[in-house]
């Protein structure tokens, strides 16, 4: 989302903008950076001009910062130093793996450093008694997912980027994914995490036991936090047996109320597949034009479901499917006879985004959720408010959980575009919510979605959330601003250029 | 356990420790107590003598202490009406369901009153499209199982004390239970809450979206909160489509290396019993003794294993189970072959408690946990630890997911045998910490087990749970002393009553 002191870049003189930054931005001192430089090393510390714009953004539309330096730390103790030296000289860190992220969580904020994280890449122990894997946060989620199942294991979750993004990143994001339906979220596999606080102090939280409810569940406010409360400089997830089979199908519908009416009817029979999810007519049109999957154009709504497990009861629920989407309409039911086939099936799902990406500059993806009883009134609100807006919108998304990808195809440069998009999708959050939704299922908060929240979870729920990173992090030292505003760190006099600032503007420099 | 201040009572005068409890005891003053009859109503408010006894300990051993009243509130407004008083007044809040907890979590404090929560006992919806029920915490765990289960429905947490214990306790100590290994514990079922936080705002956090990533996870930092961060006043649960059959088994071994090792085998080969429990051969011959199910006394182990799902699968685990205890030398595998029979075995394992209650007055049930693979090392050093103390244990619990039940069987009466099992308990924790678990799989830390939090968890740890603690709670009134100790609430000038004690002791009142 865009957020509405950038929307000023498309009205403004971007030059002035930059500059107005520049004097009325902290910056972190010059002695501050040397002590910064001391400690991870020169060849970890990055600062040029093309480093600092290589992080200045993430994977969110229409929001970027340039960091003041971007560290690269070798050791859990680097990372204590550098929040240690945060307090005491007061400049902020942000956590980044691979800056996937769709909500801005890795994007710097005034006065801060990028921590670099992805770097961190290795799998330190996979137990195959106890079915848990130790990692670093750097890891690939694709590359854990490989390396477990080779040995027979599953680590279920799937996010759409998962063959660029971190589990660092997926742990801070509590990231969800395709597999949300059966097998639940990244939260729900997360074991145990070595943390830095805030402070500095190092913590283990968790560990192998199945069963621990020793002292306060820390470990479950950590995950999702989005880098707030904590640096993860280990992980220990929790791996299944690797399912014995799975079936995939695509089912093609003519109706997309067709396409609503078969979901419910196969969470109704009690099966849980693996994947339940649905594109909708623009969708399908962008990934025929992109990936040639011989995709018929005219569907209005194409279905990927996926089921695993047991042989027996594979077979089972795939003829069950089969038989509810023939019941509701289904032009035809694509199966999958080997892996190779069953990816190609996968294909017109994984492709979705890049696939509407390439339609128009500008690709704003949301994650408003709601529960699976609103899936087909959701769809009906998003269309409704995205013609109302004369919006060019894909929608597709996780529909077995609810978790809906409304996906705005725009031009940023078209600011009166964007002012409707951003108009659209307060009414989706908004509807969302009176569903009994969620204004993010798994992309997190960050800065795209900060306004919201409170809308949603209530001033007590935000007052609990901002005490409790008031108490960790009493500087705001750890990506502050994200999820929602903190009191700025300094409120005593104002910074000297602000006079240079006034200087400036006596002048007319910006009229 | 029992904690030191209790050790006093059986080698001191009783009576001259009462009487120093209620001089340097602070007491809730008579016109607080009004302005409470006012809030909750005349009928509603419970001090005589009896109540205060009847509500002044709960399935702990060895520790009690009585309220200064006891609250029935009827609404979520009475309950913050009460809180707010509480910080105005500055009194302690006790929340308790059914009273059934093993740490002392529902045991009053010096100050406080107890708020009885069991009254609200009504289920204010089961939706069967998003598998979600809204219940009062007050519940009992078994009636939710029951009627979901009419529905074809399933709340798969199964606290061994189900058919007392209520929701709202199961939630408040992330109870766990027989079907931990395959499906959980509480935290896993817990979408929604709806919960008085200590300032007395009322707060709804979590909903029915699968997935949902808004914000700071506060829900699963107010599960397993142990009643010191907020008052349930409505729980939303996740249900399951419940399993179509089942499958349950004894297993008789004569060596119980034996069934250690076919538990190993039967997670080696990737199969996850919904019940993989043992009993020693203590508990065997106590169960025997208490409940005639012909079970020969001479074994040393009995597993209790139950599979469950869909019939085809059911089957084919139940013969590849049977096979593995006959492997490792079963004398006998008695298979139920029916709901009936399926009781019977069950009750082996579920009268186990029960039963070895009956040996000896006092009976100290604890939950250390290992990660699972260290279920045998871990019996081991409970035997050696048991043994060189000269202490009666049973044991018995749920070997597939490594939370174990060591017990006690003891009398309070024998100050010396009572300081011996401490001991014992002491070096049990430490070896189930230095095999990488924990001192509390499923009980909760409470009053009961708050001295040995830190040794697990770490000093960073435990400052964070008090900072958060303190930041919610900054006057201390929710079942405060509870997890950890918190810093007393008045810090100024001794309480005039001490001069009162310091005559008395002048006067050699308890020489």
């Amino acid at each position: 989302m865009k957020v509405s002191t950038e929307s000023a870049k498309t009205t403004q003189n971007i030059a002035s903008l930059f500059l107005i930054n520049y004097l009325i931005g902290k910056m972190i001192p010059a002695s501050t950076l040397v002590k910064l430089k001391n400690i991870v090393g020169q060849g970890n510390f990055l600062d040029s001009p093309e480093d600092k714009i290589a992080y200045s953004y993430d994977g969110t539309q229409l929001i970027s910062k340039s960091p003041d330096a971007v560290l690269i730390p070798r050791s859990t103790d680097d990372i204590s130093k550098i929040l240690t030296l945060a307090n005491e000289d007061g400049f902020a860190v942000v956590p980044r793996g691979s800056g996937s992220g769709l909500s801005g969580g890795a994007i710097p904020v005034e006065n801060s450093v990028v921590l670099l994280m992805n770097h961190w890449n290795k799998i330190l122990e996979i137990d195959q008694q106890n079915l848990t894997a130790w990692v670093e946060p750097g890891v690939i989620t694709a590359t854990l997912h490989s390396t477990v199942e080779s040995l027979g294991l599953f680590y279920p979750p799937d996010p759409g980027s998962s063959t660029i993004c971190t589990l660092g990143g997926n742990v801070a994001e509590n990231a969800g994914g395709l597999r949300g339906l059966k097998y639940g979220v990244t939260k729900n596999y997360v074991m145990g995490l070595e943390v830095v606080l805030p402070n500095g102090d190092v913590m283990l939280t968790g560990g192998k036991s199945m069963k621990d409810v020793a002292g306060y569940n820390l470990r479950d406010v950590l995950v999702g936090s989005e880098g707030t409360l904590g640096v993860f400089t280990k992980i220990l997830v929790r791996l299944m047996p690797k399912p014995e089979t799975s079936k995939t199908m695509l089912a093609y519908f003519d109706k997309l109320s067709d396409s609503a009416e078969t979901v419910s009817d196969i969470i109704a029979s009690r099966i849980t597949p693996a994947m339940l999810e649905f594109l909708d007519n623009t969708t399908i049109r962008c990934v025929e034009d992109y990936a040639h999957l011989g995709l018929p154009t005219s569907l209005e709504s194409i279905l990927l479901i996926e089921v695993d497990g047991r042989p027996s009861v594979v077979a089972e629920d795939a003829d069950k499917i089969i038989e509810l989407c023939k019941k509701h309409n289904a032009r035809e039911v694509r199966v999958a006879s080997n892996a190779k086939e069953a990816n190609k099936l996968r294909a017109a799902r994984r492709s979705a985004f890049a696939a509407l990406a390439r339609v128009k500059p500008t690709t704003i993806l949301e994650d408003a959720t709601v529960p699976r009883s609103e899936v087909a009134p959701m769809l009906d609100k998003i269309k409704q408010i995205t013609q109302r807006h004369n919006l060019t919108f894909g929608n597709f998304g996780h529909a077995g959980d609810g978790n809906l990808h409304p996906t705005c195809l725009t031009d940023e440069r078209d600011s009166n575009e964007i002012h409707r998009a951003e108009k659209a999708f307060e009414e989706i959050y908004t509807e969302a919510i009176k569903l009994g939704g969620t204004i993010t299922g798994e992309h997190g908060t960050g800065l795209a979605k900060k306004k919201f929240l409170e809308h949603q979870t209530g001033l007590a729920a935000i007052e609990m959330m901002r005490k409790l990173k008031g108490t960790l992090d009493p500087n705001s030292v750890l990506n502050p601003g994200k999820i929602f505003d903190v009191k700025p760190r300094c409120e005593g006099p104002m910074p000297k250029n602000q006079d240079q600032l006034k200087r400036f503007l006596e002048m007319g420099a910006f009229t």
